[in-house]
């Protein structure tokens, strides 16, 4: 089979014109009908596939594979492991692809049970997603494998950002995450054990997909580390991409085996490599979603204070960072952090510090962090921006809302200000008072907002450098 | 002077029995008149002083110090820097302790201002707060000293934490996030540059005041350091003490310097001084705050899963960590994390894994992490919790909520295992439906919750070891 007719398969995994469930069942309690009732909001064909029923949840019922009354695109299986293989076999001209949710494979030691399945892939060139996954949400197509119910984990909105995850659990708390931040995404997979469709297969899918600007990926292994890191570096060049490995240690190791029985290697070693081919990582979870919120703001807001940087969205800008406060104490926590980040808090260049000491009051620190104490005015903010915005990389604003100086006004004035800058400016916002609407606005102007110094500092290394 | 009365000065400082407020003034955009504000809640005596009113909302005003009908406990001191000498000069035999809130002292460069100061304090034996700080508050004596509105910064209700930060602003955004965690406090206080009151006297306050428990403490540089270790070490022993250091690097120790105008010192020596001490330390803002709200609970509920530790209440239990999870990757990134905090993600004993391995059906996990997978039941987290909870020396249990099998009961089943574990329990919840209701019944119960595995870790870690 050539490559193009594999990236058409997987893209019906995504865009299918017809589904068959096997293994459908008439109630959510179970997973195989939390899944059926999600299938139901899909606009394409949807076949159940149940023997013991002629009806599920008001549609007809089939009793195999092979008595429906077409070909379809998709199958998604969720039986026992051990009818799996059987069922398979069924697929051969009766479907393109199948998502195979069941688990008891290689993650509890049934290495000869998940090769077989491997076996009959390549075999018929059908192209598997799993097993041990939850398969795929793509909002533009109403499809939605998933067996969390809608009530239980809210979905995600339309947007550019695809999120692929080799576990279920990480791609459902992504879920929860990302639609707290206001993130839409063009589609999701969970690809799991990876006996045959792995990340690299989809991230090579996802450099051609043109409704997915921004890509995030959770991962615990590789199937094939040269194959991944060629994939992984045309993703960097083309799109903004963002990925979390986790498995480092020798017991995440241990527990990423048992969890998908795949390896997961030295992370040491991988971490160079990643580093070496300008492949841009988070560090953990928090960092995953914080990043991810600056990159989704960045490409959704066209005017967004974030440029189209090379490297297809993320770093290679430099990393003089400049802190504006009005808190002491929270300039110097953001201070500490850009050092651990390797970022630099640089100097005042010595004629600027002259012209600013002039304009504010004696007792304003003029100096990086660049303190504007509690005295602070709205537009002390953009005064100090205005005159710095040329000696610095990136800008990390704090906005304490416990005086009264800072105002909604402030949001307003900084969505002006952005496009003249050009450069990332993230934003710490404290305390109550106007600060859920002075986030609000910033961030509908695309200026993400954290909680906390430390958080906004580790989404600016990630945008600088 | 001796040490007693000294000590009773600072309790002066949290309980007066009457306040002046020099420099007060009649509205509330200036951050005097936001003072006196605040202040009208006290139930004690409270005298503004401005030779410019005869009334300031609603109290009658003086002139000056001197003109005062009664000495005073304290005064709180709000005008500009070059009239503070002045002021202070006025307090002999006028007033036992003083707040300095003015700004522009060693801070901005300021350092012969701030030595007078110094030398009056010592001279006059009146105790000094500050200067550049917001002062103290008490909710068990209705006493708020702060410049910021209650509207604009929600205050703490009672409870039994101290909270003792040099910087004003790192303060305020720690009632921000206790609040958030619902955790009462039993006295705050910002001490700015330190001129006469520092940290130590603060410690040293705290190891004997009988309302505080509990002691978290933000420093960014330090007064004495042989004194600082002595007092922090004996607190550690009586109570439950955590520490953030900032002004690590060397531009955070320039940003720590420029903002309370003292040295920040050499932070690998400080930190390895806090470890053979047994000083407990967190590493960032939200790590502060996540630790002091396990701590808070486990004091304030009776029954709650943290033991009265040695240490006073932190640490040296052991580091042998049970995690048990609906998630197999969230499994995966919690073990990382342990890894990385030094704890150990032990392996189950053999014939522990024989029994569990006959309870739970055959695509369970029956490893470390334990994974229950998305077929998980409320029971399934209890039976595996009693079966290895002689083998660890702390647990955190992820539930994920998106699957129909995590319910409610979990927390009341929690709840009264929680007693017969006697261990550090920690919880990681992610996603919709029950997620709400069961994370309020468990941290009801004293078992905290935490938003990402990670953050849980960091948790496990600072209560253990």
């Amino acid at each position: 089979m050539g490559k193009e007719a594999s990236i058409n398969q997987i893209d019906l995994l995504f865009n299918p014109g017809s589904i068959a469930l096997i293994g459908a069942s008439h109630t959510e309690k179970k997973l195989s009908g939390a899944i059926l009732k999600n299938l139901l909001r899909f606009k394409g064909k949807v076949y159940p596939v149940n023997p013991k029923y002629k009806k599920i949840m008001g549609l007809k019922a089939y009793a195999s594979l092979s008595e429906l009354p077409e070909p379809v695109d998709l199958t998604i299986i969720i039986r026992p492991a051990h009818e799996i293989l059987k069922i398979l076999k069924e697929h051969e001209r009766k479907a393109k692809c199948a998502i195979i949710v069941s688990s008891g494979f290689a993650e509890i030691g049934e290495y000869k049970l998940q090769d077989e399945i491997k076996k009959i892939a390549r075999d018929t060139g059908i192209r598997i997603l799993g097993p041990n996954c939850m398969g795929v949400y793509n909002p533009y197509h109403k499809l939605d494998t998933f067996f969390l119910s809608r009530e239980r984990l809210k979905r995600l909105k339309k947007g550019n950002m695809a999120v692929v995850s080799q576990s279920g659990a990480v791609l459902s708390c992504l879920f929860d995450a990302l639609g707290a931040a206001n993130i839409g995404i063009s589609k999701a997979v969970n690809y799991g054990n990876a006996v045959d469709i792995d990340e690299s297969d989809l991230y090579d899918y996802f450099i051609r997909d043109e409704s997915s600007d921004i890509v995030i990926s959770y991962i615990e292994s590789l199937s094939n580390g040269r194959k991944f890191v060629e994939k992984a570096k045309e993703l960097s060049e083309k799109k903004a991409f963002l990925l979390l490995k986790s498995g480092k240690g020798s017991s995440g190791q241990a527990a990423a085996y048992s969890h998908t029985g795949r390896l997961a290697g030295r992370y040491e070693v991988f971490h160079s490599i990643l580093r070496q081919f300008g492949i841009k990582e988070a560090m953990d979870f928090d960092e995953l979603v914080d990043t991810a919120k600056a990159i989704s703001y960045q490409r959704t807001f066209k005017k967004s204070p974030l440029p189209p940087f090379t490297k297809g969205g993320l770093g290679g800008i430099g990393n003089r960072v400049l802190i504006i406060t009005n808190g002491g104490g929270s300039g110097v926590l953001a201070s500490d952090e850009c050092i651990k980040q390797g970022l630099v808090v640089a100097k005042l260049p010595e004629n600027r510090i002259e012209k600013l000491g002039k304009m504010f009051p004696k007792f304003y620190t003029i100096s990086n962090p660049f303190d504007l104490t509690a005295q602070v005015k709205d537009e002390d903010y953009i005064a100090s921006l205005n005159e710095l915005k040329d000696d610095f990389d990136g800008f990390l604003i704090i906005a304490l809302t416990g005086v009264l100086g800072v105002t909604e006004r402030l949001g307003k004035m900084m969505k002006n200000l952005k496009v003249g800058i050009g450069k990332p400016i993230v934003f710490h916002i404290a305390h109550g008072g106007v600060s859920r609407k002075l986030t609000a606005i910033l961030e509908k102007a695309g200026i993400p907002v954290y909680p906390s110094p430390e958080r906004a500092v580790k989404v600016l290394k990630s945008l600088l450098n």
